[in-house]
């Protein structure tokens, strides 16, 4: 079945198989996104009413709203004022450009933590620095490089971290590596090298964490968080001499570690010749206060300082770095080279030229303003549906973290909003101990248009009610 | 000291810093590449000779006369029959384009095993595919994709294996991972949690073959080659259930796994439950007979075949790709995903247009040419000033090696070239028991142009002679 309709220029012609059933919805989302990205429908044109489409198309009238909405939460579309639908009037360049694939969003809203905006990919600048990297590369960065990473990479980074994090660190002692998981999974085989038995991880905490540790080889030991960060008292108690933290914005409550518990905590490892592992994974974002330096710049000696463009750039480049104490740099360097001899060669020369030309910098200023309005959708919006729940973590990163009143049963939430094609994550994944513990959801808004995220908690906004019977 | 000469056109300035001690050869040769790299000094043209330049520069007349030896065997000059030197008519792009830094052949001539022709990285065919990469990214690709790879990517290689290497897989059990050292070390994790306990390696074989099986929590132990490959009769004497194996082209001795072994091991495995893990590593480049199919395709449900782009494209793309028999697959994806969450989405992305496009099969017939002409003029060098060596590996690969006559010693020789700066490699370093056995060279050629591989075993041929006392 086919429609032609001729409201506006350029004419655009839908086709709807009802061969293939339950997918009306689908195909017309598709059929849509493929005009929009081909440009057969330009920024700023207007779609017919809902009412008009769907007549054409002799489908629902809700069908047509739910997928002007969804594409809106995509940000191809946008509901003006007056009631009426136009295409974006700036389309991102992946939008245009894109084939048509199905989108993991598609299905619905996705409040997914730990991803960054992936519309916003610099594609431009990364195929630039790509360009960079051919013309300069050396026979060194074609061949099998040194396993630690290009030695100019190095050097940026060390830089980098420094003016950026308050780091202090010497490219020698810089490692390149694909990322947080295969930072921590080389930093922990040459801890146990180096007689480390026990970890400590935080909970709630990044639930792969204990994979992680027993995958060393190690034992994990689950350590409380409370809203200055982990309790270094409850840390002592174990026997733990490496522990595995998100000092600056934890995962998932969101809250930065306190200075007390830095100092406490720098303490532990003086008395315990204690290893800290840092996991700096989204702190190049910060909205309300000064940023928060590396717990690195503290003690360079004693904490293995792990950083990654997954956030900052794209989770696909499988780039990051670890700021290894002096001792410990060398066996890291050579685990890295038995795992897989480096990381690609002109990736890193990329990465290097994306910060040596400022661009990188340019990406997060952009993107920093990019967060910092979308904070502010999910605040408001929260604000306005549930006043009643507590947000931390708002200060920085890309997710925060709501309380929900106690007795809230959180799967049933979840499950309820999961019916309506929005997807919410519980901090129940996050425990460590199975133990009670007040129920919370965390909301990660990187990969979610401001629309989206309006739109997302004014469709649940019944079930995030302080009621614990909640319809379906 | 600066000198401007004009007995050719452009006219060409070098700068030697005499402040600097020991390094005029060093400065002059990177002077005269800078020249030819800008395109100051332009293919064709003529040098003045080593005696005027000399004059010219205040050296001596062996400092230019080793300049430009060095410069012709990276095939910036030639020789020309008449005694002068100019600018090599044909020069790389890779000579032109990059930047000013140190070869690492700067020292010599070094017949190193293992490496392809790193002039030769098809800079602006991988460029083109990164460009492509970017333009027909999804945000699967962008973000955090599938640990076992693109299944774009995953379908061409299963199509690309079964073609070239006669290989039998469905892309469903294809992992994409970091190159062959990524890739034994998922497996044999994997296998490890499978029950395997001992695995058996090629003697002589990769030095590195025993340090990943040990990494893995796994005993190694060597099986014999003989000029059949493998002897599996050995093999069988072993508690080995596992074995890593080339069969294509074996490490170093450069055989090819005959026919009857082919059907030895696989009654073996048979009988065994076992499984080979088959490195195949540079089946691509193959001279005389007609392509060997890869053993996987015999017994897809025994094999974990492991190819790369290391040696086709450049090691530092680090892109290799797993075929493991179906019930293995999940687990070494799953192994993957442990270890860095998957390899980068954009460049697995570039390598999949590149073999779409034809480009990849392009480049490998251009490479082929290339490779067989560098293997010509190894054979030729050694037939002509070492006839009584012989020779084997030659069907293939980017190496062979050459026995030297009983009683010789191996390392002597090493030792005596390597004042000459030229670098050998013997086979020494590949037994993993330390018996005795028939002294040896390997010669790698892929990464050294045919005037660098004449010139080179010229330059060492007293040391080749069947003499046990050597000059040096």
């Amino acid at each position: 079945m086919a429609v032609e309709w001729s409201g506006f220029t350029p004419e655009i012609m839908l086709h709807l198989d009802r061969g293939v059933r339950g997918t009306l919805g689908t195909q017309l989302q598709e059929a849509l996104r493929t005009a929009i990205r081909s440009g057969r429908l330009e920024a700023g044109e207007r779609l017919p009413s809902s009412r008009k489409l769907a007549a054409d198309l002799g489908v629902s009238r809700g069908l047509v709203q739910g997928t002007y909405e969804q594409l809106a939460a995509e940000g191809y579309l946008t509901a003006t004022g007056g009631g009426t639908t136009q295409v974006a009037l700036t389309l991102r360049q992946s939008m245009i450009e894109q084939p048509a694939v199905a989108s993991p969003v598609e299905a619905g809203i996705d409040f997914l933590p730990g991803r960054p905006d992936l519309n916003s990919f610099p594609m431009r600048d990364w195929l630039w620095a790509c360009g960079e990297a051919a013309r300069t590369a050396s026979r060194s960065d074609i061949g099998y490089g040194r396993a630690a990473g290009s030695p100019r990479l190095r050097e940026v980074l060390a830089s980098y971290t420094q003016r950026v994090r308050a780091a202090s660190i010497s490219a020698h002692d810089v490692v390149i590596c694909s990322g947080f998981t295969q930072g921590v999974a080389l930093t922990l085989t040459v801890l146990r090298e180096h007689g480390t038995q026990t970890v400590a991880v935080e909970d709630p905490g990044h639930r792969e964490m204990t994979m992680h540790v027993r995958r060393a080889g190690l034992n994990p030991v689950p350590v409380p968080v409370d809203d200055q960060g982990m309790v270094v008292d409850e840390l002592r108690r174990t026997a733990a001499t490496t522990v595995i933290l998100t000092p600056a914005h934890q995962t998932p409550t969101g809250v930065v570690l306190a200075p007390a518990r830095r100092q406490e905590l720098l303490r532990w490892a003086e008395e315990h010749d204690g290893v800290m592992i840092e996991n700096d994974y989204d702190s190049e974002f910060r909205y309300d206060r000064r940023p928060v330096g590396a717990l690195q710049g503290l003690a360079p000696d004693r904490v293995v300082m792990i950083g990654t463009v997954s956030k900052s750039l794209g989770p696909s480049l499988r780039l990051g770095w670890i700021l290894a104490p002096s001792h410990l740099a060398p066996a890291i360097a050579e685990e890295k080279r038995r795992s897989d001899l480096g990381s690609p060669g002109l990736d890193q020369l990329a990465l290097t030229r994306l910060i040596e030309s400022g661009r990188y910098d340019a990406h997060l200023r952009r993107m920093r303003r990019a967060y910092a309005a979308k904070r502010v959708a999910l605040a408001e919006a929260l604000r306005r549906h549930a006043p009643h729940l507590r947000l931390t973590g708002l200060d920085a990163g890309l997710h925060a973290a709501a309380t929900l009143p106690e007795g809230t049963d959180e799967a049933a939430i979840i499950a309820a909003a999961r019916r309506r094609s929005i997807h919410l994550h519980g901090m129940q994944r996050y425990r460590v101990h199975r133990a009670p513990a007040p129920p919370a959801i965390v909301f990660g808004f990187g990969d979610l248009n401001e629309h989206a995220i309006r739109s997302g908690i004014a469709r649940i906004a019944d079930l995030l009610l302080p009621s614990t019977s909640h319809p379906v």
